[in-house]
């Protein structure tokens, strides 16, 4: 089972034929557990918001006709015929040369199609005296001017944050329809790495995959399942992988897939559904042994087992997907223009990642320079680094001084 | 009763003075409770990462002199003296002229110094040749050379994310002292407002401000307790707001603190412990009703009861509080510079915020457009904003195609 390696474009071209990431289904939540969710459908108005003509001043609703030549010296008096309170219906109708006092955010009487401000006005007993003309509308908030009653107001794969919930709630939804989270299991294999919270024997570390890779799948809108350290055996490693594929929704292992005899991952991911193995390593660094499976339309993603290696390929890689199924809008890295500080070197034939460390120079310019300690198994290079500088494999060097896009993590 | 309108500086600084925000307590959760939590310690790394020299490669492990001078036509003959295997402890020690086969990640064998990669070796039988030199620690990733025990490697104050939460896993910690997050009791008030949910009667609303400010409690790492909606009765009010401050590390109201005579929040405010309201509306445009009270310790922010002005206030004025009293280091919105599409003119005298909408031109400008439909109390105006852009009081206005400052969302 020999497979050319790929560039990182092919890897992502053969996934995309190989899988399409689609939402899982939907499920209906409250607002308040609607939080950070995806809307599984547009959301179109029940009702006007504001739901009737309202006033947006404490003042007199009056015709605004009544009003026209009002001024300082010759205020109009209108007749009072009543009270309109916040919250309440209107019990009165403004005629012709009549008002009522109106409070903001009380609905307009009938009758009435403009308020005054309170502070343009003079009461004596039942008598208004009007110093100002209004327009039709003036001080109004006409009903669905804000949003119209049919009207598609927030659409499918929209993320809910306080603004989005505020037109849900302004609608008067108190349930909304959100993807469902993808379930995604996280393996960890290899016979060195031991559980965080155990003793730790000659020879062993702890495992930091489970932990780096779960936590990246919550923040792309997934649900991690971890089904912990699975030792490097064939008929555990196939239980482990056959039990997470019933479980979840797509599969991440890491450790295992470097050239090793002891690599058995490729084998048993080949044996349990068609099509298979897909992808055998890729042309990058770090991260060239990645091998990514699809089995039964589930995909499975075996990353290498250096922390660094395998976060940088979740980030390339596995994050579209996982967003994808979450239902988000595909999402683009983050990223700004930098000075790459000295000389960057590329793999030779592979395309690279260089980790990096933002900073200012004295005249403002915004420097990348490498985060020291480069080996891919050191967990602080990637603890260290803001983000990282992709090198093209055709690309020579990267010059001190040249301009760098940082992608930010 | 009455206090002058003071500037959004003097506001933050009489807050500043009247209550000095930190922390609550700490709690100890395990490490995938800990997600997205702010540390309430320094991690001091209690062993070595790695924990023994590792090798980095497939190969031998060698003493670095034995291999000097080695080269494709004069390879040095070493003896093989065993194998030493991923996560368990060497059983072998490498004399001078031997050398032991290893794996990638395997503990460096007793008497080795450095690995010569299995390219540059022929096995026979026992003999191995090695065709190319090694130096001292070549191949080899040295005990706490990632992190040294001792090391002060994540401080108080930072936030655990997927990196973070990679370290603390290498260390061995299942479980970490977070911050507890605090919790913001959140009350509506009015005599227009109804639940969402609920069936809406004539001159009624929907409640946005419960779900908006519940949600940026979130965003900012508290844990908002919803109290619902409270009619403005001063028995009632004083009610909701005592058992607020009994249940609540914070207190936000919203609505009710306009110019009207109903207006008894500032009055319930100042009864009820020391030293009471400070801050009695702020010369900001939208917000200028915002009345800040601090009641034996805690803060409660009265903010006004249009959605966008409330919003806004939280963001200008409660966010910081809320997110330094979750621990997180003190948070700066981002921000971008863009060009005024159209000219913005200031409230007289007051401090103002224009929600803007931004898109490139033709030419790749950024250009910030005011979103249209003003009116504060619209809650599609904040939903279709990107930022807001600030203009000072002095300013007469911004011209179009002026640089500006737009704070994100």
């Amino acid at each position: 089972m020999f497979r050319k390696l790929l560039s990182l474009e092919e890897a992502r071209k053969i996934l995309k034929e190989s899988f399409s990431p689609k939402p899982i289904s939907a499920e209906r939540v409250s607002l308040s557990e609607a939080h950070d969710r995806v809307l599984a459908k547009d959301i179109v108005a029940p009702i006007d918001v504001p739901p009737f003509d309202r006033s947006t001043v404490d003042g007199y609703a009056v015709k605004a006709v009544d009003t026209f030549g009002a001024d300082e010296d010759r205020p109009v008096a209108l007749k009072f015929c009543g009270q309109v309170n916040v919250g309440e219906p209107p019990s009165v109708v403004v005629e012709n040369g009549m008002t009522a006092e109106i409070a903001t955010g009380a609905p307009l009487p009938k009758g009435a199609d403009a308020v005054v401000m309170v502070e343009y006005s003079i009461r004596r007993g039942d008598t208004i005296f009007i110093h100002r003309p209004v327009s039709k509308g003036e001080n109004v908030m006409e009903a669905g001017s804000d949003i119209h009653k049919g009207e598609t107001i927030l659409r499918r794969g929209q993320r809910l944050a306080s603004r989005e919930k505020g037109v849900l709630a302004a609608l008067g939804l108190k349930e909304v329809d959100v993807y469902k989270r993808p379930k995604v299991a996280v393996i960890s294999t290899g016979a060195e790495v031991v559980e965080p919270g155990k003793p730790l024997p000659p020879g062993k570390v702890y495992d930091i995959n489970a932990h780096t890779l779960s936590a990246a799948v919550l923040e792309c809108g997934g649900e991690p399942i971890n089904l912990g350290i699975i030792p490097d055996e064939r008929d555990q490693l196939e239980a482990a992988v056959k039990k997470a594929l019933n479980l979840a929704d797509a599969v991440i292992t890491s450790g295992g897939v470097s050239v090793g005899p002891k690599d058995i991952i490729p084998q048993v991911l080949d044996t349990l559904g068609k099509p298979g193995v897909i992808i055998s390593g890729i042309s990058v660094k770090p991260g060239k042994p990645t091998t990514i499976a699809v089995i039964n339309g589930k995909p499975v993603f075996s990353l290498p087992g250096h922390p660094t290696s395998s976060l940088l390929m979740f980030h390339m890689i596995v994050r579209p997907v996982i967003c994808k199924m979450a239902g988000r809008r595909e999402e683009v890295s983050p990223m700004v223009k930098a000075v790459a500080a000295t000389k960057m070197f590329p793999a030779r034939g592979r395309r690279t990642f260089v980790m990096v460390n933002l900073t200012y120079d004295k005249t403002g310019k915004l420097l990348a320079s490498p985060v020291p300690a480069g080996l891919s198994g050191a967990i602080t290079t990637l603890a260290k680094a803001m983000g990282f500088v992709e090198i093209e494999e055709k690309k020579q060097f990267v010059n001190e001084g040249e301009e760098v896009t940082v992608y930010l993590f």
